[in-house]
């Protein structure tokens, strides 16, 4: 056991606070990970405040992890000390369920450990995510860094590039389909640079016309405000794949009518309320409306050689330890352009 | 031109009424088609009734139509005098787009041309349905039917039969599957039948299970019922493909639940108010939920030959014309096993 620095929330109301944990030994197959950057994820703050379920308190999160190996097990063989890696959203799985064989663990049949709030089958505590110091992983589900990415700003990839990812490679973006990306944030703009890169026509569909220049510079095509009715009128029908960045309610009927037929509309955000559709928008087209859950290990590895062979990386705000409440209340404000990282060694 | 008997919906609020209609000379590619049976689908009811959008009234409804070719035009390969044929919910297209060249004319992207209530690009007039003696139809929409089929049942393949034969085609169903068929009414029993022959695992999910013998004689493997809230304990994650048949309003989150990893519910009946729909339900397992509707012609005729080869006609009552009103009255009341088919003779 060892002991670290971390910023954990102490209840559902209280801002988060520093603090230690422990990180346990380093067993056969562990992976003891110096963290140097973790990225802030809007499903942290969903997550400490209460909002997708009841948790234990007090709980560091954070799982868009990026460090260097520090220490590994006897029986480890993919990772060495000295290696820069990630780790994402899981840290573990059955690895033995038919979606663990297929390499889609976030699908693990019996429920993926998630990096924080899952109870860690190693020792039966309570996972503890990456606003901290160090973490100790399986090594299966440590991931390998690119040293070609820069260090301060690939942490989002691990969840924020995943989840977009995933199914724009599911869904088969490339030359000649046409994607829209609905919502310019941390998911979004993420999703604006990877299916550019995968060589789709990317089209931003965000409220406003405010960060056109930046979704224009980042990969899009076109860029139009979704409060702006025209905008429904003029692109009916013209995309193959819509990704759903967005958590708020939308209007599902208008934005499935700008599917053509066979067009699929992926929600990688998750609104708490359920949306109401027609099926009238589904049925003539023949339609799907799909939902998506970051990435398996394998498919993470291939995003992130991905991404270094084209050199993408988040557009991000580095900030200290100390900052993390400030951050919460930027994000929930969409004041972020696009994703805060927590430089760990101000945990120090 | 030539005057024939049929039978009209005069408005929205009255009952149909014995009347004659108008149907075109025979053009260079067109076919008359002397009509034999002609299928009632819930479709018919919600058209005459307005329910649907406004219609030009009076109008004869029916898409699932079966006859003889007593005369073809000077053009007309595909069909001859005294051929076995059918036509279902579509009597044209635009037959350039990309959806027509794909043989998906159901998708055409200038809309196709529905057998009643339609534009006529023929000459204008708006299109009449099959509650007639006879049709004149582009031989293009004209199917073959197969004369090794029960000539008194086979109508309502062409609109039953496509509309669940396309779905389960499309995304796979047969050995090694399993689906699940929501509803067993007119196109509920086909998709058991269907999906069976295709050599899936078919499972009923009913309201109740007072047509259970029913269900597992026309080829379902289990037969649940909806109103038990257990079966949805019991079948949890169990399905690849739901076909949902039915049009009213359903609990979508506890439907969706039922599907696997990658599994697709399918709406091929469509509620008329907008389901709520959790994105909760989709994510976790990349579920997605979708509309289909019918079929293309080159289906509908693979389908019509799936069926022949597989001695497939639907459940019928046969019903005189002058039985029309009280036969809407019974499908209302889901009185019917499990389709009603009007003998065209008693027309006369």
């Amino acid at each position: 056991m060892r002991t670290v620095n971390a910023y954990a929330a102490p209840s559902a109301t209280e801002p988060l606070i520093k603090t230690t944990i422990e990180r346990r030994d380093v067993g056969t197959h562990d992976v003891l990970i110096d963290i140097a950057y973790a990225g802030i994820c809007h499903s942290d703050i969903h997550t400490v405040r209460g909002e997708w379920g009841e948790i234990a308190y007090p709980l560091v999160v954070g799982h868009e992890i990026v460090g260097r190996v520090t220490e590994v097990g006897d029986g480890v063989s993919k990772h060495a000390v000295g290696d820069l890696v990630g780790v994402g959203c899981m840290v573990n799985s059955c690895k033995e369920c038919e979606q663990c064989l297929a390499d889609q663990e976030q699908y693990c049949l019996k429920g993926n450990v998630g990096t924080y709030g899952a109870k860690d089958p190693a020792d039966g505590t309570v996972t503890q995510g990456g606003y901290s110091q160090a973490v100790v992983v399986n090594e299966d589900f440590v991931l390998r860094v690119p040293e070609s990415l820069d260090v301060e700003k690939v942490a989002p990839l691990l969840c924020a590039g995943i989840t977009t990812y995933s199914p724009l490679h599911h869904w088969k973006a490339g030359p000649g389909t046409r994607v829209a990306v609905v919502g310019m944030g941390g998911l979004g703009h993420m999703a604006v640079k990877i299916a550019h890169a995968m060589g789709a026509e990317v089209t931003v569909l965000s409220q406003t016309l405010s960060k056109k220049e930046d979704g224009l510079r980042l990969g899009a095509d076109h860029y139009y405000a979704t409060s702006d009715p025209e905008t429904f009128e003029t692109l009916a029908s013209s995309f193959d794949l819509i990704i759903n960045t967005v958590s708020a309610s939308i209007d599902m009927g208008a934005h499935l009518n700008l599917l053509a037929v066979d067009g699929t509309f992926v929600n990688v955000g998750a609104p708490s309320e359920p949306l109401p559709v027609p099926a009238f928008a589904l049925i003539p087209k023949r339609i799907s409306w799909a939902g998506s859950a970051i990435g398996g290990i394998r498919e993470t590895q291939e995003m992130l050689d991905f991404c270094a062979e084209h050199g993408i990386v988040p557009e991000t705000e580095l900030i200290s330890a100390d900052q993390i409440n400030e951050a919460y209340e930027r994000v929930l404000k969409s004041d972020v352009r696009y994703r805060f990282v927590i430089d760990a060694a101000t945990l120090a």
